[in-house]
This record gives C-alpha cells, sequence and structure tokens, in this order.
C-alpha cells in the first residue's frame, strides 16, 4: 500500500476537505498514476450531496482524470511509465459476461466497478475517486491520452465526451444529417462539438437565450429557444437524431415531436421522474426514444483519438483543489463553461 | 358513377345497417373490386362510434377487403379482370413526398388517404370502406393475393398481418433471437405466426391464462401470464424485441425492462393515456422504445408473398353482414379467434 493525498466528503452534508488514504500498490497488470487534472462531473455533487442515495463515506468523488505513469505491474503491456494516461467512469468490470466480451463494459452483467462508490474486490472495501493524488487502476481501463491535446482540458472528455459521443456514433450521425443537442452543459457542449466534427447540421436547443453566441462558436449552425413554442414548432418533424443531456424535469415529448420519420431521441441524462410518452408520438412517425450510458473501453479510446484529430477538447475553467465546494456551488447555478477541471498540483 | 350496397352507421350511436350509395367508375388507373370478403378491425368500432373524433357519417367501416376484379381502367397494367385482388388502410397518398417515394405511404407528409372516413379526393366527399359490395382503388394500392391462400383469411392480414410484419422485419427478427407479442387478438395472434415463421423464439404475454394452449397452438414456444409478477421478473433482460400489441392502458414500462442490451420494444396499439417511462430504464441498458404504423403498400405486398409461401393466413369467424353488430359486441369481450370476416355474399 501506498499512501495518497484528496479531498473527500464524511457525511452528505458536509463539505469537501483534504483527506488521507492508502491504495494498493500496482500488481501484475495495474498502471499506477499521478493524476494532474481531474473534471468536475455534475454526477460528483449528486453523489456527495447522496442525492441519488447509497453513498459510501468517505467518498472521494472524480472519474475524469488524466495523469502520469508512476509505476507499471510487470505484466503490463501497453503503458510505461512517464506516458499520459487517462481514467474515466469504470476501473473494472467482470470482462466475461456478453456485454463484457461486446467491449460494452458498461452494461456488464455483473456490475462494472465505478471509479468511486463501487465495491473494491481489492481491498474490500469501496473504490476512490480522481479528486486525489494517485489512482492504480488495471491497464485495460486505463486510456491512451493523445499527444498535441491540453490535459487539463482532455480529462472531461472520459465521461462528458464519451457519454456524447457513443450515441452520435451508435445512431450514426455524420453528414447531411440534422441533428439536436438539448442542453449547453458539461455534456451539450461536447455533443455540439462532435455532431459537428462528424458532420452533422447542428441545432442547439437552450432555455438560455443568452448562450445562443457561444453556442455559435462550439459549431451549432442554429439555435432554438426551447421556451419558444413557435420556434419549436418551425422545428417539428425535421431531426434525425435528438441528443437529450438534460437530467433535470423537462418535456421529453416536445422534442420527440421534432424527430422526422425514423428518427431518434437519445436521452443520456436520468430525470428523477418518469416521463409521459404518448405511443402516437411514436407510432405516427415509426420514431425510436432510447437511452444511451457512457462507452466502453474500446469506444472511449476511438473517441479519445477522434478528438485528436479533430482537435476537440472541453472548454474548461482551471481551479484549484480548495476551490471545489465553491465549484459544486457555481454549477449549480449553471455558471461554468462549460466543466471545472481541478488542477492536482495545487493539493 | 354506380350503384352500391353495404352497411353504414349514420351516428355514433346507432348501429350499422343497410345502405345504399354510389362510387365513381373506374378512372384510367382505377381497379374495380367486388368485395367478397372483408375482416372486422377493432378500430372499426372506435370509428363508427366516434370514439377518436372526427368520425364522419355516414360511416361505411372496413379495410381489410378481397375481391374480384370487375373492371379496370383504360392504363391499369397490374390487374385485369377476373384477379383476386386486396385492399388495405390506404386508398391514396400523395405519391410526391419523401416518405411516398420511399415506399412508406403510411407516413405521407401530406396524410395519405385512407380507405374510409378520409377526404375523397374525386368525389369531395369522404371515402367509404370495405363493408360494401363493391370498391374502386387507384392500381398503386391494389394488392395481389396470392394463389393457394383461403381469400376469407387472407383479408385481415391487410391490416392486422402488415401492422405486425412490418416492425418484425424492421427491427430484423430472425433465428437466435427472442421475441415477444404483449397480447393475443387480432394483431397478437399475426404477430405470433409471423414472428415464429421468421425463425424467432417467440414467447407471448397475456393476462389471460386461458390463451395458453392456443398460443402454443398458433407458434409461441413460451407463454406468460403477464399479472404474475415472478413469471415476468424471470424474463427481465432478455428479449431481442418485443412488439406490443394492446391498445388498452397497461404497463409498457413493466416490458420495456424485458429488454436485453439494445433491444427494442414497438408500440402498434396507442392506448389513449399517455405512458409513464422513466429514461433510466432505457439508459441502463441502451433500450429502445419505438412505434410503428401498418406498413407501406411494397411492404405490404411483400408480406402477402411471405404469408404465402409460409402458409400464414389469419385465424377467421366468418359471419354475415347482418352479424356485424353482434360481432362489435363479442369484440368488446374478446370473444373471437381471431378476427371476424363478414362474407359478402350475404349483403
Amino acid at each position: 500500500m501506498f499512501h495518497c493525498y484528496g479531498y473527500a466528503a464524511t457525511s452528505s452534508d458536509t463539505p469537501l476537505a483534504p483527506f488521507s488514504f492508502e491504495r494498493r500498490d500496482p500488481g501484475p497488470k495495474d498502471v499506477q498514476i499521478e493524476i494532474l487534472y481531474c473534471g468536475v462531473c455534475h454526477s460528483d455533487l449528486h453523489r456527495v450531496r447522496n442525492e441519488w442515495g447509497g453513498t459510501i463515506y468517505p467518498c472521494v468523488p472524480g472519474h475524469e482524470m488524466v495523469g502520469r505513469v508512476t509505476a507499471v505491474g510487470t505484466e503490463v503491456t501497453k503503458y510505461k511509465v512517464g506516458d499520459i494516461a487517462g481514467v474515466g467512469v469504470m476501473v473494472d468490470s467482470c470482462r466475461q459476461c456478453a456485454n463484457c466480451r461486446d467491449g460494452l463494459e458498461q452494461f456488464c452483467d455483473n456490475g462494472n466497478t465505478e471509479t468511486y462508490n463501487s465495491y473494491d474486490k481489492h481491498t474490500g472495501g469501496h473504490t476512490l475517486g480522481g479528486y486525489s493524488s494517485h489512482i492504480v487502476v488495471d491497464e485495460h481501463f486505463v486510456l491512451r491520452i493523445p499527444e498535441g491535446l491540453d490535459p487539463a482540458a482532455v480529462a472531461p472528455l472520459l465521461c462528458a465526451g464519451i457519454t456524447t459521443y457513443s450515441p452520435l456514433r451508435r445512431w450514426k450521425v455524420g453528414p447531411g444529417q440534422k441533428v439536436g443537442i438539448v442542453g449547453l452543459g458539461g455534456l451539450g457542449h461536447m455533443g455540439v462539438k462532435i455532431a459537428k466534427a462528424l458532420g452533422a447540421h447542428v441545432v442547439l436547443f437552450t432555455t438560455s437565450s443568452g448562450k445562443a453566441k457561444d453556442a455559435e462558436r462550439l459549431g451549432a449552425a442554429e439555435v432554438v429557444l426551447s421556451t419558444d413554442s413557435n420556434a419549436m414548432a418551425q422545428q417539428a418533424n425535421s431531426f434525425d437524431f435528438i441528443l437529450d443531456t438534460i437530467s433535470a424535469r423537462h418535456d421529453v415529448a416536445a422534442y420527440l415531436e421534432l424527430l422526422r420519420r425514423d428518427g431518434t431521441l437519445t436521452q443520456v441524462g436520468v430525470p428523477v421522474e418518469p416521463q409521459p410518452i404518448h405511443a402516437g408520438t411514436l407510432v405516427g412517425k415509426r420514431r425510436n426514444y432510447a437511452g444511451s450510458a457512457i462507452g466502453g473501453i474500446a469506444e472511449t479510446q476511438e473517441m479519445l483519438d477522434f478528438c485528436a484529430k479533430h482537435n476537440i477538447v472541453s472548454d474548461v475553467e482551471l481551479i484549484s483543489i480548495d476551490q471545489v465546494n465553491e465549484a459544486f456551488e457555481r454549477m449549480l447555478r449553471s455558471d461554468v463553461k462549460y466543466r471545472f477541471v481541478i488542477d492536482m498540483k495545487t493539493r
């Protein structure tokens, strides 16, 4: 075991605070990484405050990290000391079920091991995430970070990037298609960039008229204020694909009406309440309503390579680790463009 | 114009009764058909009783008919006098929009002309359906009835057959797949037969334990009583595709939970109320919730040819036309296996 430093919450109503803990020494297939940057995902806030239930304390959040390899196990073949590497939402899975064999570890039938707040088979405790100095991960779950991209701005790709890339690829978004992105936050701004890079005509839906100019800078060809019923009606029956990134309660059915025949709307956010969906909305144009969760490890690597090729990173605001509680509050006010990233040198 | 006989409703609360009316003489592209058999679809009852609103009286229902060609227009090339021909749910569409050009006239952007209760561009009135002695239809919307199949039992294929065949084909049902059919009525019993013929392992879901034996006779490998929560739980995460044929209020979300990763549930019935769907059900296994409406004309012909090849017809109970009001009442009690068909000789 070796000593690590990080920030942890010790209960649902206390702020994150400095925290010392031990991690396992790298086993034969493990990679030890000194974390350089870690993105602040909205789910970190939900988990720390136990808003979904099931949070295990102390909780060290963080699942969007980029760092430098500081040690590798004897059987590691893909990484060497000094490499720049990334870790995302998962650090393990059963690797034997049909989903794992298909490279879709996020749907592991036996439950994948999330980067934090999951059972840790090595320690018998729970996993601790990336708001910390180091992490030790099986090389299968470590990502190669392409050269030439700012590593701080790459960090959010490990969650926000893959969560939007995976459905855009699965539903074959490309040139000649009209694609909607609902919401311009951490996920949505990546969705706009990636859909644009895939060649689509991108329309951004937002409730904030102030975001129009920024959406266009990011790659949106059109911006629609979703509170403007006339503007929404003008978009009816016209979309090949819509990526809905909103986790708060909103009218999903109104976006389904914007799909053309055989179009698909995919949600990547999970509102707490069920949505009322009328079958007629689907039947009348053979529409599809789907969901998607992050992406597999192979696809995450593909996403990173795609982003390198198209020079795509997240728009980030770098913070020191002692600003993380303030960052949570600013996230709640949507006061971030578009992802906070912790500079771990400041720990 | 020429004289026709049929049965019509003259208001939402009067029974169907004998009715005389005129139809147009066949134009250059028209086929005149003497109707031999017409299926009684549940939607006929809804429409006659104005349960969906918008019914135009007098209403001659019927959109599942098989008959003999008695005259053809000068430009008709596909049919000749004496041929056995069919007419389904549509008798016209714009034929110029993208959907019509794709052979998906059921999604015509300008609204297709339904076989009854639609605006009739030839007369300026409204279309009148198959509970009648004759019909005149543009040859594009006339179907060739394969030899060797009982024409009375073919009639329901024109609606119930294509409504189930089209989604089973679109979502590529085939050997090695586990496919659920929800409901064993006019649609469901065709779904079981067609899914079985496509090579799938078919599981029938019903609320009536009395239907188990019949479902197996029709081709179901398993029958699940949907009111048995243990039996439902045992089917979780196991279906590639589920075809939901129920129009009454029911728990669609419970069936979504039965889909494996990337599985699709397609509704062809349209319950009046919206369904509560939780995004997590879709996100957690990348599931898809879709709808489908009948099928295009080319696909309807493909379905008829498929049914001939596999010797599939509807299970029918032949009635005389003066029994149609009683048949409506029996349909409401689900007392039909599985489709009433009017023998039009009895008019």
